[in-house]
């Protein structure tokens, strides 16, 4: 049993409450255990200048914690005057995944921002944020598709992240809070589609290795925890999951 | 009536949640009608470098809007890589305020961090972090007096803050939401003690004036909102506010 | 008696010299006691991106202190690389106090810039650039009245600032210097109109609050300040000050 | 046969020139067909701030390209103020390769910079980094056994890298140059020691999907390319390479 | 004659008022025709890291321009977040000019900053601020002396500037207005010493080139200016510019 | 004879090695002693925003150091954020030097970037990179002439740079390295056309001055060793320096 008495294969407690803010298109609160992140999808009728005249659309994410969202208060990266390379990582991950999802040609010229803001943080905020941000962007597409500025869901398939990972004490785990996080060996991000396809995957051995043995025995843990999240996904979403095939 | 059946002298609803998050020694989430606000305090044992040696704390403030809190989105201050005069403007404000109401002679050699965060705007987020950061600047007292750090609250009277001004269509008005603060001709945030002081007032007429009556009365109704407003802190508090004098 | 022997309520020695620079369409040298700003306003033909094609001209301002305008020397913003907050709150406040006496409609789609650079500073420089600049920006004006760019000043009154403060030793004084700033328990600028209209009321306790009694009080000294300032704009304005109603 | 004529399993000539810069303890220039990075480790006999007092070692990286490294000029990053997301992303995988082979605990308090300057970029830059970067450190570590400020090297493995994707036209494919880069469905680096342990595996598709038997054929090529390239390293260090177990 | 009525070898009129500011330890406003110059010069008690412990003094300079010291308004450097590398240049031969001719052993462990802030611009404001910064720094030399933390002015010589140039009207011509400036062919700035010894010589051609006997010719005319304004130097000094050998 | 056994008016061992790159239209390696740089020559079918509408073209140069191209490592100016004075005085030096040798008419709208790049330091980066850069700059242009896009060469002249300087121990010296630079009392840069003519001329004494006669002599010196180096741009260019008249 781990120090919060899950089982290796067993995800957090998880909630996904939509509509959480009164002006995005979409916007959720995404609640992981302890760490809870508002995604918002804001629709903006342009497209950044590397892509216009295409027709197609564009997403892309950003990223940020509260400065108390952590066990020791950080520094506003406003305050610092620039992007760690942390942040510039995740929300160049986020954005990546949820493109992989759509289809851009039938978006059009339009681009839809990502804000996942981490409110509070035990590990994992940006898995997290990708499940959370699937939902807020399928939400922002339906508010097109009832102002019939789309006419159908722009989807291929549902999408969700977790994280596995190898602990000295428990061995192979599923979706680290902060404490395994930080003591694990080996840690890996997946993101995988509803249908199990693999979108990323990002393992890292941190003054540590691993063996293929090993790849592929956590990929099986994050398979079985991504099933369950597109299940939560489902849920949160209600008849508007129906449209995603 | 005003826009949203609120008289003159209305505040508009008020909640203050306190404990929000986890980690901060102190927070809340307060709501002025759809105006919410996450406010943090955190206590540092270290003061900035000018006050060094002198035996004092020191108060000082953070404030951001998350980029969607808007009807139109923002580009966040830390990807424009600098913060702006407005956000600078109300830190300052806020940090001010604080300190107005502290004894940091008795706080010793701190410095509490208060972190605004503004998840959803519709006017009036500066009072709004102002109000809701004095019942977490109270909390985080509170837990170092639970911690023996402290011996009592240092804390000289209850702060509140709200904003009146002047409309074209309804006069003297407290309390603006959004639309009313683009519309209003003169615009007047007041912060106020418990017993009736003032430690604010910023009065400003954009490309219009007022005279010293319009400004009078403009003080009378925020003396009345700002005592609403304190009842609402002190039921917050519960017990803690008992030792407040 | 105060410091350098004025009574509560007298002005600082007043000097405004018109026409100080060779370039600037309108230009002063302001002097309050040994506080010194040059006051340059230029004319620009083009209009920033949010007023573009509304037919109204906008007025900024910038304000800046030489490093060693102090007695310390300062670090210069340039080098700092960002503009601190205190600057950012100065330029904003004299950019709005002069656009609430200027009628933009009739400027027509253009910038006034306002330049207010500190040469000597001791005390109220915000004030005296507010004071000064307001000449500067009416011989720009009639720069464009001579030039047939304008049919008239349009200008809807005079404008000038001055600071009241309450100190420990004197009460309630007029026009602060800087060792009477430093030490007073409440500081407040008060910006206004010749016909004695309030464009600007921010009165601040730093670590103390003041009672609506004491602020009435300060606003009388204001305001017998204000008139002495207008008639010192009038005598250098000469005959073009007859154009202001 | 692909664009190159190269085999689906077959790396680009590869050579690594060892001393290649006057002063830095280590460097090299690798080149990967038309890729060629020059890699350089110096020593410091600090740790950063947060590691300070712990009796460790740390290997930091900076990664850069010349502006006409690539087909099309770049602006530099030193005139842009800021260093890109992408920039970043490299720099902390190639720190964190290298520390997984190297015995921190050994080292003792100095940090390891490791400057990686791409020259000419044609694909697999930041693995050619990797594989370059892990001779240069050897090089400069070898310094220090001969300085005897070391007993032994304080390296436990070879480290290379390359990339693998999977290309509409030739199928899953080793060592992608720019060409094979841009267009390939999905990408992966693969990180790995000289005893064939996982250090870090990025796969990511981009508006693409992948089954976990592609990635299980894309580990096998990568495999077999990093075979040869601990190879190539070994030649390149001669004796030295002996002293790594 | 020239476009203001000078002949080839003629410097404007000029004119130095010293102790034009109450607050530096030196300062003068140098005028050189329409260009005015207040240069201050501030003791620091403190030198660069890189200085210290060395038991000298060091001299450095900032140089700025109000944003309408010139015909057409410039943008702050503080507003642009950065120094142009026009600025740093001159900055950094205002500060090596002016080590040249103090011995720096002598001075001690202190910093004298020297800033040059151009009020209005016509041409040579980099040589007036080298000759108005060496008298201020002398008067802050002075101010030790009578303070008696120095014993005698560190002083070994009195330096000045001009500009000559290649005008394909008028041949080679003393002390450029801006005008003159803007359509020579060569410029070139020289830095001497009272004894007539180089201490810098920046000569360019742009878009041009030129010949030695022109090189040789341009220095004569230099020389005899600064003669000249060495003399200019020591009225304003009057008794101190005896302790100058 | 000179620490490296030179005679006094003897230039270092010099290469330069043509189109070093592959993707630049011009590029070399120059090598003078220790001394290397990368130099490319980028055309741009656009002019920068104050050259736009007026037919001619415009060269531009950057300057760069690796980090470790110097004994002790640098901290990249992309991390600091900012350029150096001293990169940006070198970066303007280079790109005006260059424009004294085009014909810009005969260019039409293109802006020439030039990219010098500093592999391994050991003094005179700044005249190896001018005297690199214009035989990258020919290599452009050659290509221009050829793609039909430029009917000739639009070079006047020859150009190339070395340095001077005066050494206590060994007088006055040509082409100084880091060793000679550190300790020399006056330090030359003297850039020449193949013709002999002047096109800047820098010379500076840090802490210290130098009479005409000195100047004379050190400019004697500087011509012969640019003879030199024109001999030597000849060789790497081979037929296409005939068409350079």
């Amino acid at each position: 049993m781990r120090v919060d008495n899950r089982k290796q294969d067993e995800l957090r407690p998880i909630t996904i409450e939509t509509n959480y803010l009164k002006h995005p298109e979409g916007s959720v609160l995404i609640t992981v255990g302890d760490t809870k992140v508002i995604c918002a999808a804001s629709i903006d009728d342009r497209v950044p200048p590397f892509m216009r005249g295409q027709g197609k659309g564009w997403i892309t994410a950003e990223y940020s914690m509260l400065p108390r969202a952590t066990e020791q208060r950080n520094i506003r990266e406003s305050s610092k005057g620039k992007v760690t390379g942390r942040t510039m990582e995740i929300q160049r991950l986020i954005g990546r995944a949820l493109r992989a999802v759509v289809d851009l040609e039938k978006v059009g010229e339009k681009t839809i921002w990502i804000d996942c803001d981490v409110i509070q943080a035990d590990g994992g905020t940006r898995t997290a944020s990708i499940t959370g941000a699937f939902v807020a962007l399928v939400l922002a597409f339906q508010k097109l598709v009832e102002q019939k500025k789309l006419e159908a869901l722009p989807i291929t398939d549902f999408l969700a992240a977790t994280s596995v990972g190898v602990s000295a004490e428990y061995g192979q785990i599923l979706d680290l809070n902060y404490v395994e996080d930080s003591s694990a060996e080996v840690d890996m991000n997946v993101i995988m589609t509803g249908k199990g396809q693999l979108v990323e995957v990002q393992g890292t051995g941190e003054e540590a290795t691993f063996s293929r043995q090993q790849l592929n025995d956590m990929l099986d843990l994050a398979e079985k925890g991504i099933q369950d999240l597109v299940g939560i996904q489902k849920d949160a979403l209600g008849d508007i999951a129906d449209a995603i095939k």
